[in-house]
């Protein structure tokens, strides 16, 4: 018996590169919506007695949710053995508490919404703050994978002399850990931010590390101002053009083309599909479904 | 203690006459996107110890679907007694059977999450075809209400002579009951739809009814195209050029331009804001929740 994956639409060079890396079949989701904004969700595949697994990065959660909620409970009235979500994007982690009153805790509503629907939960590096892990917010089983060591390697293997940065105290564990793995030294920036939009970066005096590379890592690039901010301070130390390794690649709204003159290559995993994905994460995606790893 | 409604975006107006009408108090939705198209929401008003109503019409659900239920669950985080849906449009009626293999019953999901997230859900004249009640896919308390005698009254109020038609056998009761109401003579239109924007339309000889205003009634106008068939036959047999009255104007696409220039008049309840809207459902809603009706 084996695994069914399916994508929800734009995943499906993840989920094809998933299903071969479980040595599982890929089937295919066809959507489409009815001229009042409904939408239409038919699995062409046979979910009947079979571990599905449904592919959904959650970058633009708001239109894909109803969707990717249809598709799931379709697999399981179909007779699936387990519904699981891989999304390598998790989307609602920054609002997990409530800051002014009355407002709406969405990390905790989302988290209910999907633990009613999947059997497990599978992301990559989701943007936890005050929560130490998704067992905090979600009910159903959870799975969470760590792309540095990837992003360790990649590191190690396309850039020379790397100086491992990391942009906020947040990414201090995350920054050591990719430059311990690859013996590279590491120096963590003080992040302040004044909204969605405003941050400012304390660089420390780097000019001991002209001969390095420096290479910006971070969890996620959204707005893309910290990205920005910290790229224009290493140019004003006269290091190196710096390189940018991330996880999740949002650029939202102008991030993308505001941040690709500073650096000299913007490079992410493919857990959101972008121009810039270069770091693979399926076979570890795929490694942890056939291990049946849970947090 | 009185009621505390809360209009989602765009249901501002419905609320507000509301709790009007239930002399209650009206709170605000405070919303936004971050930039990498999350929803922001925030209660401006105090459920603790209230029962809450959330107005959201549902004419474009996927997009207004997260919010709502963040809406919600923050109301009873903070103290609801009792948190209810007022969908004067409550959209998944259509999809409520597998037609083709694999395809999702997307009223039976879409009933489940609202189900599992609001004490009780109102509206008016759902879309129900093979169920005969909501109580067949929604596991909540669930209100009905009929716009029909409102329908009936409006056309008394306003057409001369009317002639109240219904564009296909669905139709039959409810033209029937709201030709009933009022005294004037109905017909029923055989209607066969070959796609979600094709139909045809088998109108019987009406050249008895020349002296009188042809009203043609339906439930929903979606894609228009039944309204649309049905306008240029009656102008073949050189009646009246008609009216049009509908519970829900949902008008998707062009829609509304192209079926203007047919109708001497299209008017609607405000379950849909729109600019056709003539018929107050406040009302209506505010004396079910007053008095308690349940279906």
């Amino acid at each position: 018996m084996t695994r069914l994956t399916f994508p929800l639409p734009g995943n499906e060079a993840f989920a094809s590169a998933l299903a071969a890396a479980c040595g599982g079949e890929c089937g295919r989701i066809e959507t489409r919506h009815f001229p009042d904004g409904e939408s239409y969700v038919r699995l062409h595949g046979d979910p009947a007695g079979r571990v599905v697994d449904l592919v959904c990065t959650l970058a633009r959660p708001d239109a894909a949710f109803l969707p990717l909620v249809f598709a799931a409970d379709a697999a399981r009235e179909l007779g699936a053995r387990e519904v699981n979500l891989v999304a390598p994007y998790l989307a609602y982690m920054r609002q997990d508490a409530r800051f002014q009153p009355g407002e709406s805790i969405t990390s905790l509503s989302f988290a209910r919404l999907l633990s009613s629907t999947f059997d497990r939960v599978l992301t990559v590096d989701p943007h936890l703050h005050r929560h130490p892990a998704l067992a905090a917010l979600y009910t159903t089983t959870t799975t969470t994978l760590h792309a540095a060591p990837l992003l360790a390697d990649w590191i190690a293997a396309n850039v020379e002399a790397p100086l491992v940065i990391g942009p906020d105290s947040e990414s201090e564990q995350w920054a050591g850990a990719i430059a311990a793995r690859i013996g590279a030294p590491h120096v963590v920036l003080a992040k302040t931010r004044h909204g969605d939009r405003s941050v400012e970066i304390a660089v420390p005096d780097l000019s001991a590390f002209r001969s390095h590379t420096p290479v910006l890592v971070d969890d996620i690039a959204s707005s893309g101002r910290t990205l920005m901010v910290a790229a224009r301070q290493l140019v004003e130390q006269r290091l190196r053009q710096p390189e940018c390794v991330v996880v999740h690649a949002l650029f939202a709204e102008d991030a993308w083309s505001a941040l690709l003159p500073l650096f000299a290559r913007i490079t992410s995993t493919d857990a959101v599909p972008h121009p810039s994905n270069r770091i693979a994460l399926a076979p570890l995606v795929a490694d942890a479904l056939l291990r049946g790893l849970h947090d």
